[in-house]
């Protein structure tokens, strides 16, 4: 008898909030026998889940598998011929063939995901191993950048304004050229990129318009003043937003 | 003694298919005494609500009051000096105004947008008018560009790629311009924009990579290639989509 395989689910659960996860996600993570998701070396070491899985865990019960996927790349410095990009597409290999274990087996592992699944999320490299060979189904979610808007209170883009998404690890001249075109936008991955981007959208005169938020929709979230942010303390999961002009309908 | 003041919550409520409202949004919108809802003239007459208003129906009990918010502007030429900009604004200051009387009788307002509030929701305008009279909460929520990637099975963008999203309605030069940079880019407000669109996409070359959904995630979705959709058929609630290049990690 052929075992009928399982299927790959990516569920956005959203910014952060435990309460901004989807129906459709909540319910199918709940059903999955396996749970994947990605998490840090340093927090793996002691334990702990990642945040996504720190979002979930509350729906969890102890039937479900929890497959911790560890990220190996650190902020350590890499020998050659090791690269960051040898070395993260090896992991998600292993991943993948970790994860194509249990659907062989004919169980359904729901991957989740920050935000979006598809939206500068790790579940696509596992996405793009995967699809081919199994059914696959995607969940969407709440993206931070939306959250980061509910949070700030401001309209993001009105009528037919532009945005444009940009992620702060782009060199300074890219960003200053696409910022200064942007009718809105919003730069994620701030960090230790943080002190370029306010640069650039001083520089551009737009740095009034702009707002901050670290952790949007998190217990610990955090809005500061743009001139008011210590660089240094930046974390990764902080945004700058561009409002769109408002249009006076 | 004074009469507290009722909330005005702005509430994401996805992009079509009612499992992917999120958890928060269903709560507040249960709880809620009024739930104000916009709709197309031509809807109202028959006595549907709109889109949002499908999506969330069934969660309404027959206690809570239904306020529907009629758009006064159709495609009906409009005669001088009246212009859409006027129309709608005087629309917006009614719908305000109505919002406002419950709002005072201490009664919560929960308006329902399809997608997000904050990206391109008419809410946003209503939320301009009240926001600094009254408490005002927006829960995010899943926005039809991502539910179009889910349900096309594609990655949106990879890594530090930027993503540019654009209306349909912007003129043929512009949108031009901002697809010949943009790493991944999404197209919405097709409509009868769509043949322009197209044809900006084939002179850059870019079409083979585009993907065509209309009403992502809702029952009577379809997912068509680019090149066999008829451009008048091609509805309001339609996407372009350009994933962005591949990274294999």
């Amino acid at each position: 008898m052929m075992t009928v395989k399982g299927r790959l689910l990516g569920l956005g659960v959203g910014p952060g909030d435990p309460e901004l996860i989807t129906l459709k996600a909540l319910r199918l993570l709940q059903a999955a026998p396996v749970v994947g998701y990605f998490v840090a070396k340093a927090k793996a070491s002691k334990g702990q889940g990642g945040n996504a899985f720190g979002i979930i865990e509350q729906h969890l019960s102890e039937a479900q598998q929890r497959l911790p996927l560890v990220y190996p790349v650190t902020t350590e410095k890499l020998e050659p011929p090791l690269t960051y990009e040898t070395v993260i597409s090896d992991f998600y290999d292993t991943c993948a063939a970790q994860i194509a274990l249990h659907l062989d087996a004919g169980r359904d592992v729901a991957v989740i995901c920050e935000g979006d699944p598809f939206f500068y999320g790790s579940y696509m490299y596992l996405h793009d191993r995967l699809a081919e060979r199994y059914e696959a189904q995607v969940i969407p979610g709440v993206c931070s950048m939306l959250g980061g808007a509910a949070v700030l209170g401001v309209p993001l883009v009105y009528r037919n304004q532009s945005l444009s998404v940009l992620s702060g690890v782009l060199p300074e001249e890219e960003l200053k050229q696409r910022l200064a075109i942007a009718d809105a936008a919003v730069v994620m991955k701030l960090g230790r990129n943080f002190d370029k981007v306010r640069r650039v959208l001083g520089e551009l005169g737009l740095a009034e318009r702009a707002l901050y938020v670290e952790r949007a929709t998190m217990d610990n979230q955090r809005i500061v003043p743009l001139d008011e942010v210590e660089p240094m303390d930046s974390p990764y999961f902080s945004l700058i937003l561009l409002p769109g002009v408002k249009w006076s309908a």
